[in-house]
Formats: C-alpha cells, sequence, structure tokens
C-alpha cells in the first residue's frame, strides 16, 4: 500500500556530492556549525516526521476534507494532530532568522525538508507553506511594531499566515485588484481594508489561535494597475484579543487538496496596518512570491517523488504475464513481476531519472539562495540571486509539470487498481494539478522566465548560467573515462541549443519597431522546456561524473549512473518539438471571440 | 459555464467530405436507404439528446454519485431518467442488426453517436456502452435459444449487459483467470458459475430489471492459460424470474465517473450458459472486445471535444492583461480576453487540431467496418477489415491518452477556476483518465499494434494501410495549389519514417534466434505514437485539401485550413522524440525487486 520513504540516500548524494554544499557552508559565517553529519541527522528526524506523522493522514484527510460552516472552518483531525506535533517539535522554524528564534538553517536542507512535507500530505503543507515566505517579507518591509507584534509567533508556527492576492476577477492579472485600504487617519500606518479574496489557502482553519493575512489593496487615490497596490497586514485577532471584520464565506469543492481549506474572504472594514510603502505592495509581495514558488516547485519533486516510489515497489510485487528478458540472477517464471516487463520498466526509470535530476536542481536553488542571502562574498552574493532568479520559473514550471504528468503516468502502473482511492495514487494526481496554477501559472513563469528575465537584461543573466553550466562539459572530459563522453557530447548540444535560440529571441528583440513582439509570447513556453532540459542535462551529467568512480564497487552508484545513462538515450529526445517550435516564427492563427 | 454543443458541422464535413460516406452507403445494400440527409437529421436528433437530456446531468451525477446497499445499487436519478428516454427513443438500437429489432444504421453514425454520449455524460455512457459489443457477441457466437431470449431486449435496451473478465489478481494477464463453470450434465450447456470478478461496470444498477452477465471462466480440465477460457451468459433473473445465485458485493470509490457504478461481482454456483464453444471463450469475447475498443476511443474523442469547446467558450470570456496584438476588426483594449493571448491560442489551437484530425480517423474506422460486415465486394470486406484492426489499437492508446491529457492541459485555460468542481473541466479530467486502463491497457495496445498486427504478419497490413495513405501526397500535389505543398512533404516525411522504423522491427523480427526480441517490447508505445502522428497527419492534409477550395468564401472552411496548417508547424513535431526512440536499441537497466 501507499506509503512515503524519504529518499534520504539520493539527498544526501544531492547535498554532499553533486552541490559539495559543505565547501559552501565552511565559507558562511551563518551556517558555521553545519556540517554534512548534522545535515544528515536534520534530515532523517525531518524524514521520520513526513513518514511516521504526516504520511498516514494524507488518505484520510483526502477522504474527510474541510468542513465550513458559518464562517468557521475544520480541517481534518489527523491534520490538526500533525500540526500540533509540527509546532512543539519546532520544525516551523527550521530555516528562519535566528534573531526572530528561527533555527536558521541553511534554505538546502529546508528545501530538502519541502520536498518531504508534500510528498507525504500536500494538502497539510499548505498550511506552514507560505511560513517562510511570509517571514521574509516581514523581516524585510515590517515596521518594528508589527515584527515585534507577529514574527516570532509566526516563526514558532502559533500564528499562520496567508497571502491574499486574487479577487474574482482579478487572476493572473493583479492590475485588476479592487480591494480597498483606507488609511484611518492621513499619512497613517493603520487602514481598513475592505474587499473579497478568493483562492485564499488556510484562509480559516482551526490549527491556530490566529491568523495573520497579507493582503493586496489600493490605497485611496492610488494609480490603477500594478503600480497601485499596497499589502497590508491584517490580522484574525486584534491585539486587543477581540476579532477582526475579516470573515471566511465559505470554502471550495475542488479536485484535490481536500484537506486544505480554499477560502472565500470577505473583509469588511477589517483593520490592517501596512507593510512597506504605500503602492509598493507588490514588490514588498514578491519577496514572498519568490520564496513560494520555489516550494511549489518542491511540491512537485515531492509528487515525483512519492508517484515513482510507490509505482516501483508496487511493480516488484504484482505478477503478470512472462517478461521476455530477466536480469542476472533472476529466474524466469511462469508470472513474473511487473518491474521486469519494457513498458513497466521505461515509465518508471524516465520517472526516476526526471525525479533525480530535478532534485539536484531544485536543491541548487537553495544553496543558492543561502549564497544570496549570506555569502560573506558580493560575487557569490549577486551570482547566487542571479542563477536562482533565472531557476525559480523553470523549476516551478517544469517541476510542478513532471510532479502532476508523472504521478499520472505512474498511476498507469497499478491497472484498473491505480483508478481507486485506496491505492493512493489518484489522489496524487489530483491533489498535484494545483500546483501547475497556483504562485503564478505555468505560463506566467514561462512569460517571466523568457520576457522578464532573459531578455531584460539582455541574456546577462542567462550567459552567466551558461557558463556555470558549461564548466561540466570539462569536468566530464578531464576525467578520461570515455563513459563520460556522452553526457559531455549531450550537455554541449543542450547548450548550443539553448544558446542559438536565445540568440535569435535576443536578436528580435532588440529589432526595436521591426521586431516581431508577439514571438516571444507564443514560444515561452517551449523556451522554458529546452533549458529546463538542458539543466537536466546538467543534472544528469554531473550526477553520472560523480557516481562513476564507485559505480564498479557498489551497486547504488551503479544504479545511478546506469540510471543518468537512461535519461541521456530515452529522456532527453523529449526536448526536440521544444526546440523545434522555439525556433520557428510561424504566426497563430485567431480563435473565435463570440458565441 | 460548462455546456455540451455537439460538433455538428465538423461531423458532417468528416463525414460528407473527408471521408464520402455516400460513396460507401451507395455501394453497400444494407445502407441504401441512408443518404447524407438523412444522416444529418439523426446526428441533430443524437445532438439534441446528449446536449438537452443527458449533459444535464453529467456534474450532478458526479457530485451524486452511486450508492450500495445491501447487494442493491441505486444511481443518480438524472441518469435513470435520461436512460429511460434513451430507450423509449430507440437510441440504444441505433446500429443494432435489424433482424432482432435494431435500425442498422452504419457504424459510422453510431461512432458520431458514441463520440456525443460520453462527453455530455461518460459515466452515463458507460451502462448502455457495452451494448453493441454485447450484441455482436451473442449473434456471432450464442445458441438460437439464448439469441431468442435475450437479444431483442438488450438491442431495445431493456436489458443491459456486462462484460465480467477482470478478477483481482488477473488484470492485463487473463490467463490467470480463476473462476470455474461447472455444466450441470456431461456436454450441457447449462453451467454453475462460481467465482469473483471486479471492476464490473454496470454490474449491479437500478436501470433495467435484468442484467446480462457475459463472464470468461474456467470449465472443469480446461487447459491452464488462454486456451482454457470458456464465456458464460449468466443474467441477474433467471428465466422463472427468480433471482440467480449473482451479487454486487461492493462498489469502488474511484478517481472519477462516480455516477458509473464499478461493481465487484460474486457469483456462488450462478445458473448460466455457454457461448460459444468450450475453451474457446477469448475469441468471442474478443468480438467484443474490439467493438468496445473503438468506443473508448470515442470517449477520449468526446472528452477531447468537450474540454475544447468548453475552454474555448471561457477564453473568450475571460479577460485578463492586454494582447500584444489582435486581429482585423478587434481593437485593442485595456484588458483583452485570453483567446487573444498566445500561450492560450496555442494550447487551444493544438487541442482543436488533435480533436478534428482524431475525428477524421475515429470515423474512418466506424466506416471501414461498415465495409467490412457489408460491402458487397470481397477485397473490400477484407481490406475494411485489415485496416480497422491496424487502427483499433492505435486509436484506443492515442484517442484516449489526447482526451485525458488534452483536458488536463484545457483546464489551465480556466486558471484556479479549473481545480473547482463548478467548472466542470476537472471533472473530466478525473472521468477520462480510466479509458487509458480499461479494455486493455494502453500498453497493451501498443503491444497489439506492434507484436500481434504489424509483426505477426510480416508487415503486410501495414504495408496495406501505408498505401491507402500515400495516396493523398498524390491527391495533395494533383490539386497543383502550392498551399497543399507542405502537406505533401509532410505526409511523405511521416510515412517515410514509419516505414523506415517498421522495416528496422520487421528485419529484427525475421533475425530469428539472433533477434533482439525485447525491442519491440521496448518501443512499442513510440511505435504506436509514430503511427499515430502519421495518421494525424494524412487527416490534417486530406481536410486541408477539401477545406481549401471553399477557403476564400467562407469563414468556417477557412478556420479549417489555417488550423490544418497549424497542425503541421506546431503539432506534427511532437512526434520527433517517439520516432527517436522506436529507433533505438538501447536496452533498459533493472529495477529493484525487493524492498
Amino acid at each position: 500500500m501507499w506509503k512515503y520513504d524519504p529518499p534520504l540516500r539520493d539527498m544526501q548524494f544531492v547535498i554532499a556530492d553533486v552541490l559539495n554544499a559543505a565547501e559552501s557552508w565552511g565559507a558562511i559565517p551563518a551556517f558555521e556549525e553545519m556540517d554534512l553529519d548534522t545535515a544528515v541527522a536534520v534530515l532523517e528526524e525531518a524524514g521520520r516526521f513526513a513518514s511516521d506523522v504526516l504520511a498516514p493522514t494524507n488518505a484520510e484527510g483526502d477522504l474527510e476534507g474541510c468542513h465550513w460552516a458559518d464562517g468557521e472552518v475544520t480541517v481534518p483531525e489527523g491534520c490538526r494532530t500533525a500540526y500540533r506535533q509540527f509546532v512543539e517539535n519546532g520544525w516551523a522554524a527550521l530555516a528562519c532568522p535566528p534573531e526572530h528564534g528561527g533555527q536558521g538553517l541553511p534554505q538546502l536542507l529546508n528545501a530538502a525538508f519541502y520536498e518531504m512535507l508534500p510528498a507525504a500530505n500536500h494538502s497539510w503543507t499548505m498550511y506552514p507553506g507560505i511560513l517562510h515566505g511570509a517571514v521574509e517579507c516581514l523581516s524585510a518591509h515590517g515596521s518594528d511594531t508589527l515584527k515585534e507584534r507577529y514574527l516570532a509567533d509566526i516563526i514558532s508556527g502559533e500564528t499562520l499566515a496567508t497571502m491574499c492576492i486574487t479577487e474574482a476577477h482579478a487572476g493572473s492579472d493583479v492590475s485588476l485588484l479592487r480591494t480597498q485600504a483606507v488609511p484611518v487617519a492621513d499619512g497613517a500606518d493603520e487602514v481598513k481594508v475592505t474587499g473579497s479574496k478568493i483562492f485564499i489557502s488556510g484562509g480559516e482553519h482551526n490549527l491556530t489561535a490566529n491568523i495573520v493575512h497579507l493582503v493586496l489593496a489600493r490605497l485611496p487615490g492610488a494609480p490603477a494597475g500594478n503600480r497601485g497596490l499596497s499589502l497590508v497586514l491584517v490580522p484574525k485577532i486584534l491585539p486587543d484579543g477581540t476579532r477582526n471584520n475579516v470573515r471566511c464565506d465559505g470554502i471550495e469543492k475542488k479536485m484535490g487538496l481536500k484537506a486544505s481549506a480554499t477560502c472565500v474572504m470577505s473583509f469588511d472594514g477589517a483593520t490592517g496596518w501596512l507593510i512597506g510603502k504605500p503602492n509598493r505592495g507588490l514588490s514588498a509581495m514578491f519577496v514572498m512570491m519568490n520564496s513560494a514558488r520555489l516550494h511549489v516547485a518542491l511540491q512537485g519533486l515531492g509528487h515525483l517523488e512519492a508517484a515513482t516510489q510507490n509505482a516501483i515497489r508496487y511493480a516488484a510485487e504484482r505478477q503478470q504475464m512472462r517478461a521476455v528478458a530477466h536480469p542476472d540472477g533472476v529466474a524466469p517464471a511462469p508470472v513474473d513481476p511487473i518491474a521486469l516487463h519494457p513498458a513497466m520498466r521505461r515509465k518508471l526509470l524516465r520517472l526516476e531519472a526526471l525525479t533525480q535530476g530535478g532534485r539536484v536542481l531544485a536543491y541548487w536553488a537553495g544553496l543558492l539562495l543561502d549564497e544570496h542571502d549570506h555569502h560573506p562574498d558580493a560575487d557569490r552574493r549577486e551570482r547566487g540571486g542571479a542563477l536562482a532568479s533565472l531557476l525559480t520559473p523553470i523549476l516551478k514550471s517544469f517541476l510542478t509539470e513532471s510532479g502532476h504528468y508523472g504521478a499520472d503516468d505512474a498511476l498507469q502502473v497499478w491497472g484498473g487498481y491505480g483508478y481507486i482511492h485506496e491505492y493512493g495514487i489518484e489522489q496524487a494526481v489530483r491533489d498535484s494539478r494545483v500546483a501547475m496554477i497556483y504562485e503564478g501559472t505555468n505560463e506566467i513563469q514561462a512569460i517571466d522566465l523568457l520576457l522578464r528575465k532573459v531578455l531584460a537584461d539582455d541574456g546577462a543573466r542567462l550567459t552567466q548560467l551558461e557558463a556555470e553550466l558549461r564548466q561540466e562539459i570539462e569536468a566530464c572530459r578531464s576525467t578520461g573515462d570515455s563513459q563520460l563522453e556522452p553526457f559531455a557530447v549531450a550537455l554541449a548540444q543542450q547548450l548550443d541549443q539553448l544558446r542559438a535560440i536565445s540568440d535569435a529571441l535576443l536578436a528580435n528583440h532588440a529589432a526595436g519597431d521591426s521586431a516581431d513582439r508577439e514571438w516571444p509570447l507564443r514560444v515561452a513556453d517551449d523556451y522554458l522546456k529546452v533549458a529546463a532540459y538542458a539543466l537536466l542535462c546538467w543534472a544528469w551529467a554531473r550526477s553520472a561524473r560523480l557516481a562513476l568512480p564507485q559505480a564498479g564497487s557498489d551497486t547504488w552508484y551503479r544504479r545511478k549512473f546506469e540510471l543518468m545513462r537512461f535519461a541521456l538515450d530515452w529522456v532527453l529526445p523529449e526536448v526536440t518539438p521544444f526546440a523545434t517550435r522555439a525556433r520557428a516564427r510561424d504566426p497563430l492563427p485567431w480563435l473565435p471571440l463570440e458565441y
């Protein structure tokens, strides 16, 4: 039956071998007490929380769902119990700043932790999911009073936070937001908020006594559009202990994430306080959003891991038909495990290759954020920020798609049982779907990558990323081992391809009035995929190179190397259609607008 | 909000223009009363049943689900009402043989009908979905007594049928089936059936008074494996009006199709009668299975159509952000319909191209079956059977995948609303998923295509199909219109590619002991996709050629031609990875078998 085994062995390989995190930590004073042994110990303990406490609440939470009555929301009891344990054991504070009671652990380890949590119970993870983003946002932009009042409780998990952006008519287009914030006096920080927000995860629940809403709203006379949005903190319970005028009007009946309350929230002159400057709410919110986007990428990775490992276990048990070939040491039998059948093997190996490559990339983003935040060398800080800003939209989009479509593909391994609730995989398919939408749809991520990152700085950050990745070609070749040459060749091809497509788009961007302004918008999705496969190819090459020395003597490393080789032959060809389309200049026909 | 508009205009284009059905009907005495006007009238009436009677029951049936208590199953009331109307209006009998009370309409029209029904309510369609297969099976193999007793009632819809194959340990591998059938006397047709079957769609319900189960079981002393299976008809109500010893022990909690009762059935010495010869049950059942597989392909097509048309309507209404380009006659506005945004247009156009290409192929299979069954010319009968046998696994697999992944992709158009039940698309994603599994998983379809069809006759049927498709290259070129040249080029490329890959696999197949026996099994999924895109390319080319003459004067034809052109540029490149992998000879690593 469905269970979750934290992939500690592979996490350790990525952190220790592939990313060589110990070297980074050694150079960063904030992490001077961190070493690999400590990291492994933290992840083992976190893994026990995920597998023993959280995972058992997942299926029952899906069946039970959340209940709304008269403005109050009740979450499944198992989720409540797990949340108490999360707070009491200090997990909430893991990567939060020590000056407010956090444990100050690296984002890299927090990334591994936030891979585990949604893999065990994605719904539950929605409640604390915004926690780190809220802490960052409040730390960076909040007044001392607000920090004093709320930060410690958010970090401990005693108070949960929400991000209130979407309104019914304003989804991807936040410039259309209408919620009003009226200062109680001229120039006052305190405002009265009025408006209605939808899709607010954890807008109401019975997990914590207080809930702090971070709300995008407009001050009177604010400019229209994005530059007229301010960020306001609106607590459920006011400092004097009374209920604020914010209310949950209902929860959504969703495809999945049924244990996560997705709330319609109405603010009726609710008291709040500005965070940051008037009309600069979006940039304050973006601090939160970027952190949230990496967390969403990790949700995708968690689903991919959980679906893959459960499918592999099931395939080893389930016996149907004879296989035509068998591994050494396995005798042919009248009926073989389906794990021996090629149609299942190729599917499962592909999912493993995506999972393991995706893990390298997601954790790398965590490490880059750590360097951006804490490295003593300004160049390293700049590099960390620049590379992480490119990686974030790619990982958000690619890993959420891989998580959802990976779970959907894995379902096939169970045959008819896959369609039945009790086997677990159909819930994973439903739960994983929303990650392709929230925190900016995957189409918005692609536009963010190509238009706001690659074209916006005329390819500067892209060139920086490319140079980093190209180093792996030489690293593979310098080993002198011919088994790594196919990786070097493939990586060079992928980077050349990304470069050629980028150059064409950059040239068009620089063409001024003669530019085809729609072209980047037509191919942004394809461009993101081309970049994602280039990154995956780098992750596979690097993993192969670092696994190879021990592949002769150790089964774990041999499997790793074989899998990376499989990835080149069987998975990498998937990039071709994206590259073909990204290059193409064909205009798109129009759709009918009237019915 | 979600609704279903039968795509009558495109159905008519496919039937009349692309397939030139009138010519076929003119040559077939059984259809001498059929013409295009009659066909259109039937489809209009059928469309009203689908959109006005059936579609309104879909969302409510999903919420209500089926209820099991003490062996009885209650289906949602809306489904019951719709079913009575289906029977009373004679829809059940549409394509059944006239000699037993059917209306004898062509399979081609029945295909259009069975595209509409699941598009309107897939769950509901599961109840009569097996009807035509059961009629074919009973007509071909049943004793006169059984035909006399059951055929008319099945054709009228007063009695529903089931197909009882799967047992808990025997899914794709039916050779493992254990259910026993013991003759009441030596050589008697009457048997007592004992065993347990799972995943029986409509195994119990309150739609009809009687239910007829077609059960695969083993006679005493029957050989092990597939050649020891017999087919038995087991009614719920015996001819004397008493209940038979067959009982529904429960219904499954599924991802979707919640208004369709998926039953666990136990047979405890239940009375039944053999259909066909002892131990030849599988071939009798296959008559039913092939018909069922085409119906499943049509379910995929129906989902694709419903998801696409609803997403296009939503995209025309929903306004977010400014578009950078606008069609002639549409003034730029501060906020534009998302149908103008390239990221949405490309997605929706792709779904339209798959839908319209898939419709040509699915209806062609219907026409080929009609010719196989009824054409006076023996060569045409043989051709119809040969081509339909190749098309069936391709369409079952490709259209069910396109239907599910198409609905899943369309969900993105709704953004966050897509994840909410009331918008309809998330139900389409859940409902469509199972079609990739039942009636032979899509992996089994791929093996069926490559091993049991293409390799089994040394490529004879494939060569026949290729010759048919190649005619379109010349047809495009003979128009002298340069706008069709890209279609001719693309189709030639696709067919050359399919031929090269097929030749390599055929050569390996012919290599005897030196053959790589696992190769076809490793690449069967890819091979099926290469064949599917070649067929799609043919359908797009043919549609483009037949639309072009009126594209200058008629908007409908102009959109058709533009869409087919889009399909070449934006969709056809998707075949490349499948072609690359199908050619490759790389072995697959093994998966671990122990945990």
